[in-house]
């Protein structure tokens, strides 16, 4: 007999990125008219020079970048990214509330690991983060939708009326991916509060927070001096310095709960990337300045996807949400969206990822429907790519 | 109200290898005197100078090795991978049967996960590798402790009796962490056979391949041609090119099977290291022979634990078991292991790992007590540093 199947993980969505990868595996595009990829929410230039040269040095030089270091992360850069969350959000940090992880994902999935066990749940906004659900999934622990309104904000009360005896955890991720929507912070303090109030967790994702649109600290979450008894705060390094293939991210809570959250790291990886660790360090000690002109940058993306959608809307598009990494439209076709999104790679030269990736396969009552919607990942492409991607979409016509 | 701990995240073990650590955070140890760390299977030098230089031109001429990659692997690597399991084991494995994770604690981490549920149960030999039964715990998977006979090879007919209704799978390490025994391949067969008789898997871990005792194949799985029906090879490139540092291990099964690990390893970490994975390729390709020189050291290692135990014997300790990285011995004293574990650190300046890291805490019929075992991974120290090692323990003295 064949060896058995977790019903969990059968259950589970197949990925969605390697899932659109195969759409265009294998196929060519002209030169002329090559693909404009907006599947994925990843920098594809290399970091800047001299961090590479870092890097390198590090490589040849430390013996410390090919050994295991701590679980929990290199004591430098757990310092270093207390130092600039204080920078950011306005109130220290301990560094000992800081372990850095393999990527955001693990920062994620350790932190619902320490949280929620079979048949708990967790209240996740829709729409979510799709490897946020599958994990869930594959845990077994049941991922309660939250509508959003038409802001596509999640609301603290609906949240309240969906809080049950098995409810663990609630799930924010700010900018929101897919929607790319940030958070006003008296909403986040809202679900804190109520977080609070019924003994839950707020497991914050702020990936994104790089290149959040507003000036200033994106949240007062840290000025609570008892923020960690309920807080757990969850960062990436993956955008900010282009390290994506180098898998560094972090988890900050109480020191008690990173306890709990080592024996995850310890079990599933021992420890992140040594030398992406050192790069991450490197990133918050010397890329500053360069941050923050690719966070202009960004900003200027996101107001030419704003700016141009009228093309688009003329033709019955709407742009849900629009920050930092990503667009959420919903398109005026009959056609649901994970049919169209492959259709759009033959008739448009366009790879995005349809909103059923991203949302119940049932209507959620008052909230976004997948089958409506597309994710645009922007970030990767300029003004003139904006505007070409505009210009093929508009020229895509299906029966209505 | 502060946030809630999941039951089974609560009851799994703390990390053996971060709380050794602790044991000697802050001590100084004379310079006449230093520290005999054998307490983590772990190189302490960097690669060789030629895979450094490898990795550092990586780091600044490709660009993909700071980007995103697929998330089981380079196909390269992969590749490569499957050609030298071919020249080990005589037998062809496929490209699309190997998936690369991040260390090859991902890899049983993901194995398990696409197997068993909540409530399952897998047969862990005893003694265990602390990590395996670690993930268990946590990802409430019972698991069912099966003894080992006075070889501390695990018998297929012991294991027949343990199967229940819930049993999704059979672990088998070898060569073993934490007694460096190989299993003989007539004894692999046996469990696959059982494994197969049952619709069970047969998950084998072989992160200590490369440095097995005897020469050839260490065992005849892959040239069943139902193989992939069955078994689950894993393997860890850290021991081999000195990588522990860069995290990169594989996971060897059907390609159905690999397309549930690959949700696994998007929601857990994306994608593996790039550099590493850079690092372990190049190794592939460029030190078959160093490899070969550095399993003939630590096998006169190996020869040198052997041969110079009889003080040790004398004083009425046991060598229970040795190869690969470690030697399994049974200490003389009254006192159970993991209070005279860190007792050596102070009265030997030696520090290992208490069998009660390795075992259950009930005595297993049968089976090996943890309380009379010490875990010494000796891969690290040269014949010289054996012989010291020696030396200390045997001045060691407790009330008996």
């Amino acid at each position: 007999m064949p060896m058995p199947l977790n019903p969990a993980m059968a259950a589970t969505a197949v990925s969605p990125v390697p899932e659109s990868a195969r759409w265009i595996a294998g196929r060519q595009f002209p030169d002329d008219r090559p693909l404009i990829n907006v599947s994925q929410a990843a920098p594809v230039a290399t970091p800047p020079l001299p961090l590479r040269e870092a890097m390198a040095r590090a490589v040849m030089e430390e013996a410390g970048a090919h050994l295991y270091g701590p679980d929990l992360g290199l004591p430098d850069l757990r310092e270093a990214l207390a130092g600039q969350i204080a920078g950011i959000y306005g109130s220290a940090v301990a560094p000992a509330q800081v372990a850095i992880t393999s990527g955001c994902n693990q920062a994620f999935a350790a932190a619902i690991a320490t949280l929620a066990g079979p048949g708990d749940e967790v209240l996740l906004p829709v729409p979510w983060y799709f490897n946020h659900k599958m994990w869930l999934d594959m845990s077994s622990v049941r991922a309660a939708p939250l509508p959003s309104g038409d802001d596509l904000v999640p609301d603290p009360d609906a949240a309240a009326a969906r809080i049950t005896s098995r409810t663990r955890a609630i799930v924010l991720v700010t900018p929101n991916n897919p929607t790319g929507v940030a958070y006003p912070p008296e909403t986040i303090a809202a679900f804190r509060d109520l977080a609070r109030a019924h003994g839950l967790a707020l497991v914050i994702d702020e990936t994104y927070r790089d290149f959040h649109p507003d000036p200033g600290a994106p949240h007062g979450l840290f000025s609570d001096p008892d923020w960690e008894d309920t807080v757990i705060h969850l960062y990436s390094f993956s955008k900010a310095y282009r390290l994506t293939g180098h898998r560094v991210g972090a988890l900050v809570s109480s020191p008690a709960r990173l306890s709990e959250v080592e024996k995850f790291i310890d079990s599933v990886t021992i420890c992140p990337s040594q030398v992406g660790q050192r790069a991450a360090l490197w990133g918050i000690r010397h890329l500053g300045d360069w941050l923050a002109g690719e966070r202009r940058e960004i900003l200027d993306r996101r107001a030419a996807i704003v700016e141009g959608f009228g093309g688009l809307a003329d033709r019955g598009w709407r742009l849900r949400g629009c920050g930092a990494y990503f667009a959420y439209v919903e398109h005026p076709f009959a056609m649901p969206s994970d049919a169209l999104a492959p259709e759009l790679v033959d008739r448009a030269g366009v790879l995005c990822l349809p909103g059923t990736m991203f949302e119940p396969a049932s209507e959620a009552p008052g909230g976004a429907t997948g089958s409506r919607h597309l994710r645009i990942a922007y970030a990767n492409i300029d003004r003139a790519g904006i505007g070409a991607l505009y210009e093929r979409l508009s020229q895509v016509g299906f029966p209505a």
